[in-house]
């Protein structure tokens, strides 16, 4: 029993000021179903990722309130929250309802708005994915942590910040392409290095931005792909989910997600595949740093050499392992609930050869979703036709 | 192929001020897991309901936050939201990921905190499962949503709101001897007619508590029960769900619940039952109306006439239907996120004859559950030996 990915859809992300977080989904599932094919109608559960509803919009309840916009009232609907892996655990959630026999048709969704509050309003809610008992309460945020982690890995590799600053040259210049990232402006290191300090050794230009956006998958059933003919060859061949304690300091090292590690060799024993069959990768470039980590997990790269991927090109779209062709989240954006969902959406249009950036021959794509500093991990294997 | 509960547990729901959320979820895990004799190294997965981490103890990423306090951090860790149906939610989804073969062991829990905030503070975050643009942001909260539709119920059934107070004073009844229950003290209908008017036409004792607490369950597949030789004949048999739109202005009419006539009609269809085999409810009685609601929704009453139930005695643990013999939300407390997995915890003693309020000969219950005003609705039903 496999489950195929039917049709896909995003809005950009970026900032949506005249919109909100249902409105946002709404447009990304109409699209989604259009392009899938699939009526509404036949849409049998609605699985969304958000993070900070709550705290943003004053809204919980989201799974319901979504599959409303989206036209699907009384179907049964559940947020799902893993943090900044929430997107990415809604969809293995979904899977497993459709393998599971429960539904044929699910609507995935993903869904965040982040700039209807200032910048320390949203670094305070983003430190919810944080242990808040031993590092949200005496001021630790995301940033702080990430440049914990890449000192520690700096320090045990003997790399540098430069080392850092082609990750975002790479993902701003495939951004420029996408025309659902957030920004369309290459970079180039002396950019990054010259950017203001956020927390050292991380500059701006070393994080993601904040963004609203929302991301859309029909997730369907073999039976139901054949009984409706449906042109549907992708599907997730494989998945995985590993956790770990939230605070960093309950980790046996800085410089490693082993969530992520656990994840990956999951959905690769589950796809029946190695690293070496990846033809194309998502993940989840929050920080420099953790692009660098990820394709160490993935199995790109030893630990200590994922420095090499960007700086040597061996990560860019031609590259031996194209990474983050998208732009990743350091220059599509990571609108948080939507980006684990428009990971899956991104290697949806490489595998059937519609990306503006696309990897010649992919058939094979991997999605890296982390939830936090690696408390979730969610890795997918894709495949196409 | 079903799935089966193992084991139960669930904390006192009350006021656990020395306490935080992943700590009552710890205790009522391992005692989860000893009730079940699983071992903690078999758990595959951690299922949470929480609903208002983020605005009680600004935390967030609850999934991987209680697997790491349950001692299983490297588990895959959802956190599932639908509001006050978030525990019934975590059940469905813990279940398909047994049926789709994910998993062999789920510790589902349920955790919530409510007293570390004010009563203002609170019943703001509690509107959070309201609609914000059309509810929340204009000032209507839940105990004015449930009036509104108590005084339509009333009127269309010609009823008052003595009819209203049997309710209260059965379940408060009930939790005397339930020694999980937040209240052990019995009322009687002037207690309910003369307590302070919360929202016309409800008293403080038709709306159910403030509540902190936790609540867990071990789901495990029929293999795994089989190979290890448990003794765990309690069977999920069947589970619907259903939503509908938020805001109480979209509805068709303010006084049925038409998300959880549907959820019952799909788990009676799935367990393949009807409303007259139960021998049991734990229904979602967080206002007096939403238990006439619930049995109504659950078929054990025409429309009209669940102001019966409470009223003749019908709904009391020796009567036709017993509805509540936990206290239900009134008397046992409404820690959200841990409700609905509660009420699986109740009728899992039911089923195997160790409640402190027995059902005799109890083979079939049916645990009911609402998110909202009714936008989301779970129902399980459960089989005995």
């Amino acid at each position: 029993m496999s489950v195929r990915i039917a049709g896909v859809a995003s809005t950009r992300y970026g900032r949506h000021d005249a919109s909100s977080a249902r409105e946002l989904f709404a447009d990304a599932a109409a699209d989604c179903l259009a392009d899938a094919t699939v009526p509404l109608a036949d849409v049998d559960a609605v699985y969304a990722g958000n993070f900070m509803g709550e705290l943003v919009e004053d809204q919980g309840h989201y799974g319901a309130l979504l599959a409303d916009y989206a036209g699907a009232p009384s179907r049964p609907a559940v947020r799902v929250e893993s943090a900044c892996a929430s997107g990415g655990a809604a969809a293995r959630l979904a899977a497993h309802a459709i393998e599971a026999g429960a539904a044929d048709v699910v609507l995935v969704g993903g869904a965040e708005m982040m700039y209807p509050v200032d910048t320390p309003t949203i670094t305070a809610a983003l430190a919810n994915a944080a242990d808040d008992a031993y590092e949200e309460s005496v001021g630790l945020t995301f940033p702080g942590i990430y440049a914990a982690m890449a000192r520690r890995y700096l320090r045990e590799h003997d790399a540098a910040r430069d080392d850092l600053a082609a990750v975002t040259v790479k993902n701003h210049e495939n951004g420029v392409s996408n025309p659902l990232a957030q920004f369309h402006r290459p970079v180039d290191a002396d950019d990054v290095l010259d950017a203001r300090p956020i927390a050292t050794p991380l500059g701006l230009l070393d994080c993601c931005p904040i963004s609203d956006g929302a991301s859309a998958l029909a997730l369907v059933s073999d039976d139901y792909a054949r009984e409706r003919g449906l042109d549907a060859p992708i599907t997730i061949a494989g998945s995985g989910q590993s956790g770990d304690a939230l605070a960093l300091q309950d980790r046996p090292a800085l410089h490693r997600i082993p969530a992520a590690e656990r994840a990956a060799d999951e959905a690769y024993e589950n796809a029946d595949v190695d690293a070496d069959a990846v033809d194309v990768a998502e993940v989840h470039d929050c920080f420099t740093i953790a692009e660098i980590l990820a394709i160490e997990a993935l199995g790109f790269y030893e630990r200590g050499d994922g420095v090499r991927g960007a700086a040597t090109g061996e990560t860019a779209v031609d590259g031996r392992i194209p990474v983050n062709p998208s732009g990743g989240l350091l220059a599509k954006g990571h609108p948080v609930g939507a980006t684990g969902v428009g990971q899956l959406v991104e290697l949806a249009k490489q595998l059937d050869g519609s990306h503006p950036n696309q990897v010649a021959d992919a058939r094979v794509g991997v999605a890296h979703n982390v939830g936090g500093s690696g408390a979730s991990a969610v890795v997918h294997v894709l495949r196409g036709a």
